[in-house]
Order: structure tokens, then C-alpha cells, then sequence
């Protein structure tokens, strides 16, 4: 395998490394914007020596972001090459697209390291399904904010100082918008329930909200209730309607969830027949990331190209019901659903994530966090 | 493909359910003692009408024990028949018989049922060991044993108390030896160490030492200080040398183990690049295990019959230190190596686990639990 590695940050120095030892696999050029030299691999500013350099079958896109990283993997894959990516937000926003493509030109296209970093977790999804149906993906997926919320609980922090704490050890970037507003782990979510129900799902129904407004009061409050707030998504399908959706939830100490510290992920699936299993590791850093990349390369190797087909687009519908601690200003719709008062916080009445999270939007300083509910 | 099926218990049973609706594999005999009548697949009191049925290419062993799992095994390898089983007593026993056979039969031979009940544990060990080397594998492997123990802690019950709840709710056998003496969990690590390090492990060397001795006043012991008792399983490759050993182990709240409840497992593994992972689920019951059984078959039709090639049979050295929490008759090696007095116990000074179980062996009736060490 001869591969045009795109981006030679974190993940794709990581993926160049791995590689270079390799006799399965080599990187033969890359395309940076800096000035480099590598032993093995010509470096080029210019994506065309990738695109038209007949010998590379492989394109492994390290860029992230949407653009151009999205023109360069559907060249790519026009052209006739693989590609191995560990972008979840060009994923989770093209899957419709990308996927149909790679399909009808006969490559392959794989991006394992998008979700949970070094867990084999969309491998696994794709192992399962050989077997049952998944009827439920989600949990933990974005360490930088179990981390914040960790150290929230665990040292009693303010939301600023664990920030800066998450930011001091490199776990979240300067500017967190992507982490703390919940889009990375929304992104992760959409690659998830895609690649676990065989579908492409309808991304402007399913909402996230993150934990930008969350205080050190909301904590004590928690706390006194034995709860802890975590970051959690879901996705379901169940009697053939899909939900998806992140929220800041509250979960009693007992739960698995509660015992994730720092900067890990602990993602789960519920199988029909296997039942609920779950995988705990670091979602993320550059040699797990990288590592997942090469496993999608040794996977287009021995011919598993993609996690499933291309299942046909479908839209959520989020019309399951939690009670919400919320806490904002409180208006006529809140007022209607308010079932107790917890500090200067609100606990509602059980109401649909799909109307909570429509009267966040129309709030956007107000914190909410769904309550623990039966298990799976 | 066509499945022979030996044993028609709980596992047995369960395989030919979850393969009666597909169509790329069918039970087509089944070998089973008792009267039988299935709609799709002949019964027979003789396994050679299994082994002489030249239709039927794969063979799933669900009869468990030694014997004659292991000669009907064997026999049928060498018919040239591949075998799933979810059978760890004869593949921790016969490893280095069975895989070499096959091999040279040119047929294919899968476990994955038998560590970890639903989890793709073996699997993702194949997996990852295509990519990076794995130098750790452990945890919670039984899950008998961690409902008891979790029970004693949570409930405050006697061992005796959660043992009876164990076995009322199908849990533990009516004889519990299995479970409650760590073999269980001693065939589930050397099966996953064969397996991560690709090797045959000498067994002989291997200690197990169990929770049949565990008091409530032990429990007690341990919660004053903070810590759970929990039964793990550890297996490491360490510059060039392979350790391997089953006993209870004190932790700290704080450990992703310590939120193990119930009957659930949690099993690690670290890799050298991709770090540490772990999978969390339910270890047994009737649809995990047949669901493995049955990946394990759909892996024979993709070409994947090996977890990894047969490698060499080598010995364990356990010297590695930890001190221990001892109760039983305190003689001059104890003496000689007590640091401290926990209650009715003591804890020893830093001991070579090898020391330390060899002194359990000629003190049967005492309880012995690894004291916490620094993170792997």
C-alpha cells in the first residue's frame, strides 16, 4: 500500500511514524504547508502531486476540519484511491455523500480514529452487526469535557479553573467552543448511530447541548443529590424511530459513567442478542489516533472497506421524555413545567429533549441537564 | 457453511437458535444426550455421525469440560473441520496441542465465547496486534465472583449470604469450586495472554488464588481503608519476560474497577502505542456466549480462522513485588515478612507473588489480596 498522507500535525506525523517500520504500508508523500524534510516521503505544498501520482492507492486525511479536507478526500475517492480519515466533523457533515461515492468508484473509506481515538469502537459496530441489530450507541465521547466536569466534582474547581487546567495539560485547545458546546461529541454521535443502524441520519434534527454555562453551584447541587454531571450522548433505535442527542445528564455514583476520570471515554452499545458492553479508554492523543488510521489501512488490506453500506437517509425524532434541571431564566413554558426547585435551579416536569432543547436554543445562558432515568 | 453442534445446553442451545434464521450458516446435526426433536437439524446420540458427515465443515463445541470436548475437538480437526468453541477449560488446558494441530490441518479454530461471554475481547486482541504490541492483560474476568464480592460490599452481606444469592440467581453452579477458586478466571487469562503476547504459556506456572476464604470482617477491613476487594486476573510482557497470575486485589474507589458492579466483568489490555483500553460487559449467559460462537463462524466464512499464529511455549516468571493482605496462621516466613496489623491480618512487606502463593499453597484455609500499586 502506497500512501499521500494530507496534514502533518498531530495525527499525521503520528501516522507517518507508525508506518515508516512497516513493510505493509509506506507514506510516500505528504502534503504540508510548512517547510519539512523525511527520510521517506517526498513533502509537496501542492494536493495535485498527491491526486495525480498514479501509484498512491491510499489517501490518509490528517488535515481535520471541513475544508479543504472534504474537496481532497472527494477528489480522492473520484480518482480511485482509499481513504483512511480520522475527521469526525467532515464525516458526521458528508457521511451522505462520501459514503454513495466511495461505494459506486469501488474504494474504500474508513475513519475509525473519528471516534474514541484508539478504541476499535467503529470497527466493533461494524463486527456486531454482522450478528444483531444495535438498538443504542452513545456515552462518554469527548474527553475534554469529562475532564472539566471531573475535575469539577473531584477538586472542587470552578468551570474557569478546570478550563484552564484542561487547557494547561493540553486536553482542550484555546479556543474549547468545539469540545465544551458539544460539537465534537455531536459529530461523534451522528458517525456512531450512522455506521450502528446502517443509516445516514438527518443531522439538522439532532440537537447538542454542551457545558459552556455549567458552575461550581450546579456541582454542589448535584453533589448533594449523589449525582454527577457527564457530558453523555445517544442514539437509539427502537420500534423504528431514531433519536440522537447530547446533553449534559445527571447519573447516580453507581453508574459506570461516574467512575470515568480525567480525559477518558467510556462509549457503549446495546446489542439485541449481546447485550450492553462498553469501552473505556482515551478518546484521543496523537499515537492512539494514529494508530486506529493505520488499523483502517491494514483493514483496507484485507478487504473490509467499509463498516456497512450506505443505509438510506432517515430523520430523528426526539420525543422521549426527561425530567431537567435547568437553570435560566424561567418563562411561562418553564413556569408551566416546573415540578421542584433545586437551589436556584428548576427541575421539570418529564418533557421531550426535543422541546427542552428548542427552549435552550431560544436560551442560550441558561445550563440544562437531563435526570437519571431507568437503565437501558 | 454447515455447523455440527456438540451439546445442546445452554450455549449449544443458544447457537442454534441465533443461526436458525441466517442463511450463510445452518446447524445441520446436533449431538445431545437427551431425546430431541429440531425442525431443522438432525439429533444423534454418536458424535461419528457428526465427524463422518463429510457435508458438514465446521464443528461448534458446547459441551464444556475436558473431556470428551477435547477428543471430539481434536478428532474433528483432524477431519478437517473447523471448530468454534466457548470452551477456556480445554483451550487453556490443550492451547498448545490444538492450535498447532489446526494449523498444520490447514482448518480454522476461534474461541472468542470463551473470554468474556458477548465482549469481542479475543477479537480485538487479533486486531490489535496487527498494528502494535500488547504488554498487558487483566481485570475483572469472572463475573461469579464479582457479584459476590460486590454484594458483600454493597449489601454487607456474609459470603455466604451473597454466595446463596449468587447461586439463586443462577449466577453460581450449585458447586461454585470453578468460580470461587479463581479457575475460571485462570483459563480466561491464560487463553487471553496465549493470545495478546502470541504465545503458549507454560500453565504449571500460573497461580491462582481465590475468594472462597473472604469474611465480612475482611470486607470491613478493607472498606476502613478505603479500599474494594475485587478478583483480577494479570498478565504481562515486560523486557522479555511473561508473568501471569489470579488473585484478589484491593483497590482504591477510585479504579475504573471498583465501579464494576454485579455480575459484570471489565477486561484491559495496553498496547504499546494505542495505550490502555478496557471493555466492560456481561461475561456470560446464554446469547452473549452463543452471539460470540456465532461471530466467531461468520469470521471462518471472511477467511479469518486465527486470532494470531501458534508461538513458542514459555514460562512465566512471577517476581514481581506487592504487599499482601494475609489472614491465616502466621508463621516464621510471615513473621518475618510482616509490615503492619490490619485487624485479625497483616500485611507483609513488598513480596515476589511467587512467594507469596506458594506460602497460600501450604496454607489453604487463608485469604490472601494484593495490596493497591501504582497505575500500569
Amino acid at each position: 500500500m502506497r500512501i499521500g498522507l494530507l496534514g502533518f500535525g498531530t495525527v499525521g506525523k503520528g501516522v507517518y511514524e507508525l508506518t515508516s517500520a512497516r513493510a505493509d504500508m509506506q507514506v510516500v508523500r505528504v502534503l504540508c504547508r510548512r517547510e519539512l524534510q523525511l527520510p521517506d516521503a517526498e513533502v509537496t505544498h501542492d494536493f495535485n502531486d498527491i491526486l495525480n501520482d498514479e501509484s498512491i492507492d491510499t489517501v490518509v486525511e490528517a488535515i481535520g476540519g471541513l475544508h479543504p479536507a472534504f474537496e481532497y478526500v472527494k477528489a480522492a475517492i473520484e480518482a480511485g484511491k482509499n481513504v483512511a480519515t480520522a475527521n469526525k466533523a467532515m464525516m458526521a457533515t458528508y457521511y451522505d455523500e462520501l459514503l454513495p461515492l466511495a461505494q459506486e468508484k469501488g474504494v474504500y473509506l474508513r475513519c475509525t480514529a473519528s471516534v474514541g481515538g484508539g478504541i476499535g469502537w467503529l470497527s466493533e459496530l461494524e463486527r456486531v452487526r454482522r450478528v444483531e441489530a444495535v438498538h443504542y450507541v452513545g456515552g462518554i465521547m469527548n474527553g475534554t469535557c469529562n475532564y472539566i466536569l471531573d475535575a469539577m466534582a473531584r477538586m472542587d474547581l470552578s468551570y474557569e479553573e478546570a478550563l484552564g487546567r484542561a487547557q494547561a495539560l493540553g486536553y482542550a485547545e484555546a479556543d474549547p467552543s468545539t469540545d465544551i458546546d458539544g460539537i465534537d461529541t455531536w459529530h461523534k454521535l451522528i458517525v456512531s448511530a450512522n455506521v450502528a443502524f446502517g443509516v445516514s441520519l438527518d443531522i439538522t434534527g439532532i440537537p447538542a447541548a454542551g457545558i459552556r454555562n455549567i458552575t461550581k453551584k450546579d456541582m454542589d447541587t448535584f453533589k448533594k443529590h449523589g449525582l454527577l454531571c457527564k457530558l453523555i450522548s445517544t442514539g437509539k433505535y427502537i420500534d423504528g424511530v431514531y433519536a440522537a442527542y447530547v446533553q449534559p445528564t445527571l447519573i447516580p455514583l453507581t453508574d459506570p459513567e461516574a467512575a470515568v476520570p480525567m480525559n477518558y471515554n467510556l462509549i457503549t452499545l446495546a446489542g439485541d442478542i449481546s447485550g450492553r458492553q462498553s469501552f473505556f479508554g482515551q478518546g484521543a492523543g496523537r499515537y492512539p489516533t494514529a494508530y486506529n488510521v493505520v488499523q483502517d489501512c491494514a483493514d483496507f488490506l484485507s478487504g473490509r472497506g467499509f463498516y456497512c453500506a450506505y443505509g438510506k437517509k432517515v430523520g430523528v425524532c426526539n420525543e422521549e421524555k426527561y425530567s431537567y434541571y435547568v437553570r435560566g431564566k424561567v418563562d411561562s413554558w418553564l413556569e408551566e413545567n416546573t415540578e421542584e426547585t433545586w437551589g436556584k435551579a428548576i427541575v421539570t416536569k418529564p418533557v421531550s429533549v426535543q422541546k427542552m432543547h428548542d427552549w435552550l436554543k431560544a436560551n442560550p445562558d441558561a445550563f440544562i441537564a437531563a435526570l437519571p432515568r431507568k437503565a437501558l
